[in-house]
C-alpha cells in the first residue's frame, strides 16, 4: 500500500477534480501492475495497473489508495474493471465519500465474490486525498498556506524589498510544492507589487497549476505577467461583484476565468472564495500570501496546512509582516497548528504545520 | 578529546571569569583521570584529573580542551602540575589567548620534555570556550539571544498577553540553556511588564546565573521579583549615568550591582553594556529580549548565537514583534546568521543560528 500511495502522489496537482489515486497489483510475490491517475484525471489508476497486468490479473490482489469508482463517467467504473479482470482480493486504504461511490464500489466488488479489506494506511491515504475528500464533503479545496519569512516573520523590508529572503534551495522546494497543487493563489497586493509569474519552473515539462488572484476590484495591471500570459497558463480571478464590468470583460478577453465572490465587510469572504474555487473543480490550492490574504484565511480557519520557510536574517519591525492583523482578543483565541515536520533546506528551515 | 570537551561543558555558566575546561588523563588504553573546572572557576580541570590519576599519571597522556595555564593566580600553574606529575604527552584542543598564558603554558610543557600536540577538535573547543576567548580578546562576553515567538514572529498579543506561546518542553529547554550561561539578560520593558524571576528552575540545586536588566532610568518596580530577591541571586543593573541617584542607592541597598553605561542617542550603547559586563567578569550572557533590546543587540552586530523557539500559532500583525525596529536601508544590509541546528522540542521547533 505504501508503494500505491507513493504512485498516487505522482498525480497530485494534475488530476483535479479527480483524486490522485495509486494502484498496485500483486500476483503471489510479484508486482504485475502499477498505475496512478493520469494528468487530467483519466485513465484512472486501476485502469493503468490492469492494463499492465493483462491476463495475469486473474486471481491477483489489487492495492488501491481510494475505493474504486462505481459510476459511469467518461470511463466505465473501475470496480467493474477489477471484477472483469478476475481480481481475487482488493485492499483499499480509505473509502470514497463522493455520493456516487460511497460504498457502492466496495459493494460491486463484494457482490462479485471479491475479498475486500479496507482501512490499510488509512491516515496517510486521507492526508493524500484530503483535497479531493474536502471538495466532496465541504465543497472547498484543501488549502496550503506557504509563507517565506525572515527570522522575525517579515516577508519584505519596510521599503518593500523581498528578493531574496530565503535561498535558492528553499525557492526550488517551493516550485516542487506548487507542482503538487492544482493552483497557486496570491492576493491582489502581491500580484500588483511583485508581478509574479506563479508558474512552476525548473521541474521539467509538467502541467502548470492554475494561478489564482484574489482581488476585490481586480486592480492588477493589464501589463502584468499574469495578464499577458493568461492564455498560456490558466488565470483565475476571484473578485467582488462590484468590480468594474469593463475590467472584467478585458480580463475575460485576455483569457482569464472570472469568479465573482461574496464580500464580508470591505473584503472578499474567504469562505465563499474557496467554495467558488471548489465549484471550479480545484481540490488543492497553494496560497503564497501576502499578509492580508494569509490573515483572512487564518482568521476564517481555512488553512489546512501551514508551511513556513524561515531564513536566518533579521529585518526588524518596520518590515512587512507575513501575517496581517487578526484582531485576536486573547492568546487562547489564537489558531494553533500541529507540527508535522521540520527540516533544513539549504541555509533555511522548512516547518510544516497542520490544522489541529 | 570529545570526552574532555563534554566534561568541560559541565562547567559552562559556573566558572566565569575562568574558562570551563575539561581534562582526561589516559594511561595506555585506560582512563585514569577525568576533571572539569569546578563551580567558581577552581580547582581547574587538570588539577581535578591529576588528583584522580595520582601516581599512575607518570608517563600518561593528558587531553585538555584549552592550553594549561602558566601563571600563578589563586592556584599554581597547571602546566607546572602536569610536569610535576610526570605526564609524558599533552594533547591540547586550542590555545589560550589570555596574555598571561598565550603559548607560555605550552612552552613550560615542552621545556620539560613533554610531547605537545595542539589543534585537536579545535573548532568545537573554540565554540565551547567562545565566551572566555571573546572576553579575553574583545573584553565582552559571548551573547546568545533567545526569542520564543509565534509562527509570525510575535512574542505577545497586542494587549501584551504572552503566557504561553511555546509549550512546557520548550520552556524547560530554556531553563537548561540559562543554566549554561553566566547571566540571563532582559530589557527594562520586559522586567517591568512580565515581572520575571529569570532563575533556572527544575534543574536541581545548581549555581544560579546572574540576572541582568538593561534599563537606562532603572524603571523597574521596587516590589518586582528581581528587586526583592536580589540578595538571593545576583542582580546586575546596566543603567544610564543619568539614572536617579536615589534610585541607584536604593537598588544597591537591595543587593544589586550597578553598572553605569554610556548612552548613544536616547538609548544605552549596547557595545558599552557588554564591555561593562565583561569587566564585571561575565563570559556568557543569555539575552531573552524584549524587542527593543533584541533589536539593539542585532543592529550593533553583537549577537553571537541566535536561538529561536517557534510555536504553531498565529498572533497577527497587532502582536508585539520579537525584534524591534532596525532601520534597515536594504535587504542586503540585513544581519544574516548561519543555521547551526534545527530540532523539534515538544510541539514547537528550536532553531539555532550563529554569526556568519
Amino acid at each position: 500500500m505504501s508503494l500505491a500511495l507513493a504512485l498516487g502522489r505522482r498525480g497530485q496537482g494534475r488530476t483535479a477534480p479527480n483524486p490522485a489515486v495509486g494502484c498496485v497489483i500483486v500476483q503471489g510475490t510479484r508486482i504485475i501492475g502499477r498505475g496512478w491517475t493520469q494528468p487530467g484525471g483519466r485513465p484512472h489508476a486501476e485502469t493503468e495497473a490492469l492494463a499492465q497486468a493483462g491476463d495475469k490479473a486473474a486471481g491477483a490482489t489489487a492495492y488501491v489508495t481510494l475505493e474504486p469508482c462505481a459510476h459511469h463517467g467518461k470511463t466505465p467504473p473501475c470496480a467493474d474493471a477489477l471484477v472483469a479482470a478476475g481480481i481475487a482480493r482488493v485492499v483499499i486504504a480509505t473509502g470514497d465519500t463522493d455520493p456516487r461511490v460511497d460504498g457502492a464500489g466496495i459493494a460491486i466488488l463484494q457482490a462479485a465474490g471479491i475479498d475486500v479489506t479496507t482501512g490499510i494506511c488509512e491516515d496517510e491515504a486521507q492526508a493524500d486525498h484530503a483535497g479531493f475528500l474536502m471538495r466532496t464533503e465541504l465543497g472547498r479545496p484543501f488549502v496550503t498556506l506557504k509563507l517565506a519569512s525572515s527570522f522575525d516573520g517579515r516577508i519584505a523590508t519596510g521599503t518593500g524589498e523581498s528578493q531574496w529572503i530565503t535561498g535558492p534551495m528553499a525557492r526550488r522546494h517551493v516550485h516542487a510544492m506548487r507542482a503538487r497543487h492544482d493552483a497557486v493563489m496570491v492576493g491582489g497586493g502581491t500580484a500588483r507589487h511583485d508581478d509574479p509569474a506563479l508558474t512552476v519552473r525548473g521541474m521539467g515539462d509538467i502541467t502548470q497549476p492554475a494561478r489564482i488572484v484574489v482581488s476585490r476590484r481586480i486592480d492588477v495591471p493589464l501589463m502584468s505577467k499574469l495578464a499577458t500570459t493568461a492564455r498560456e497558463v490558466p488565470v483565475v480571478l476571484c473578485h467582488g461583484r462590484d468590480a468594474d464590468p469593463m475590467l472584467q470583460r478585458t480580463w475575460r478577453d485576455l483569457g482569464a476565468t472570472l469568479l465573482p465572490c461574496a464580500t464580508r465587510g470591505t473584503q472578499l469572504d474567504p469562505q465563499d472564495i474557496l467554495q467558488k474555487l471548489g465549484d471550479h473543480g480545484l481540490t488543492r490550492v497553494f496560497s503564497e500570501g501576502g499578509s492580508a490574504l494569509a490573515a483572512s484565511l487564518i482568521e476564517a480557519d481555512l488553512v489546512d496546512e501551514l508551511v513556513g520557510f524561515t531564513a536566518g536574517l533579521a529585518i526588524g519591525a518596520e518590515g512587512l509582516p507575513n501575517i496581517g492583523a487578526l484582531g485576536l482578543g486573547s492568546l487562547e483565541a489564537a489558531q494553533r497548528y500541529r507540527l508535522k515536520s521540520v527540516t533544513r533546506i539549504g541555509d533555511d528551515i522548512c516547518h510544516i504545520w497542520n490544522r489541529r
